[in-house]
């Protein structure tokens, strides 16, 4: 049982994915992700990361048989090309600093042949940040979240919880007002440091991890 | 007609996509996007962003009749909370201070109300940098692509040249030999600087676009 990336070139109209989702589902293989577009030829082209698959080559040959498919290709997944995800959230001055030691601990990690990526979305605002916590429920391969910011709580605090129920989400924060730090696993007064302590509790290489910490000394 | 993202909970078993899309199908609803994984709980989460809808909640309706769902949320689409990316790829010093440059630029733009984000995966070697391009058609989102490095060639020129026949990838290149400036849109020698132009490309609240610029003057 392996993971695969496949992209399918196809005719670009509806029903084209339901009979490629009919036949994946007949070979009893799980889709992970799946992502969609256009290509400026007008051809469509459906991209789809599979678990447990048995058989790639039988699965090729029937998506091959399809009408609509053009021609179906085998890539490494994206777990094997982007890694886990470090992501940072937050504005100012210190997003780019988390990001800057996220980033340079990362390529420490990598060169020695993990994969971690690091994500910023620099935003500001109670409500932006709540919707972008949230939105990590609908996204592959998150591992940590940094907060960095001055001051975070209310809704953001809502969320944090919300996306803890449903998976092990691990949230670092800097150390700043507003109560989000209280829902925070780990917390981190220098911004560079949050990013580096992020990355190696990422890391399968790095020997950091939070959780070894007792619980009142989980501040830094 | 509307873009919306929806999260639908349902029993965790296969075939449930099959009848999702199915229903989806039916609707003429485009799915951009498509997400799965299985929750603390042991149910499905599958998530999907959705184009061109007409009745949002006739189609919720009707998949909420499912046996397999227990419930349907709508959301901001990822494109809303997330916006465009700037990815950047490449390894050592340089990454990280393209990264600074680029999250520092798009936490001023976000502030005026743009949705940009900054993706970094650190990585050096020709084939692992040559498959991430690659996976660049298979990313939702992706707007301009930064190569920080202090040599690239080979096999990231052809992916390159793949990826640009395949949409309109904007590359942006660190000055460097290798070979990989020849098939970028814009060489910034100062990384910082390369990280901002790359923002400004990709943001509509800039007036830089590197395609006003002579054919002869892209070299900075």
């Amino acid at each position: 049982m392996s993971n695969y990336a496949i992209s399918i070139k196809s005719v670009e109209k509806k029903g084209v994915l339901d009979e490629i989702t009919e036949i994946i589902t007949a070979h009893n293989i799980n889709i992970a992700y799946l992502n969609l577009f256009i290509e400026n030829d007008f051809k469509g082209s459906i991209n789809i990361e599979l678990e447990d698959v048995d058989d790639i080559n039988l699965l090729i040959q029937d998506l091959n048989n399809l009408n609509s498919v053009y021609n179906v290709k085998i890539y490494p997944s994206q777990e094997d090309v982007f890694g886990k995800r470090v992501i940072i959230y937050g504005g100012g001055a210190q997003v780019s600093q988390v990001a800057l030691g996220a980033i340079t601990e990362a390529d420490r990690h990598n060169i020695r042949g993990e994969r971690i990526s690091v994500d910023t979305l620099p935003v500001v605002g109670e409500k932006p940040i709540a919707e972008a916590v949230n939105a990590l429920t609908r996204l592959p391969r998150v591992s940590v979240l940094v907060l960095a910011g001055s001051i975070m709580g209310g809704e953001i605090i809502e969320e944090i919880k919300k996306v803890k129920s449903i998976y092990d989400l691990t949230v670092f924060s800097l150390n700043m007002p507003g109560g989000v730090t209280e829902v925070s696993d780990l917390i981190v007064t220098d911004p560079i440091q949050a990013g580096v302590m992020a990355v190696m509790q990422a890391a399968d290489t790095a020997v950091f991890d939070y959780r070894k910490l007792d619980k009142d000394n989980r501040k830094f």
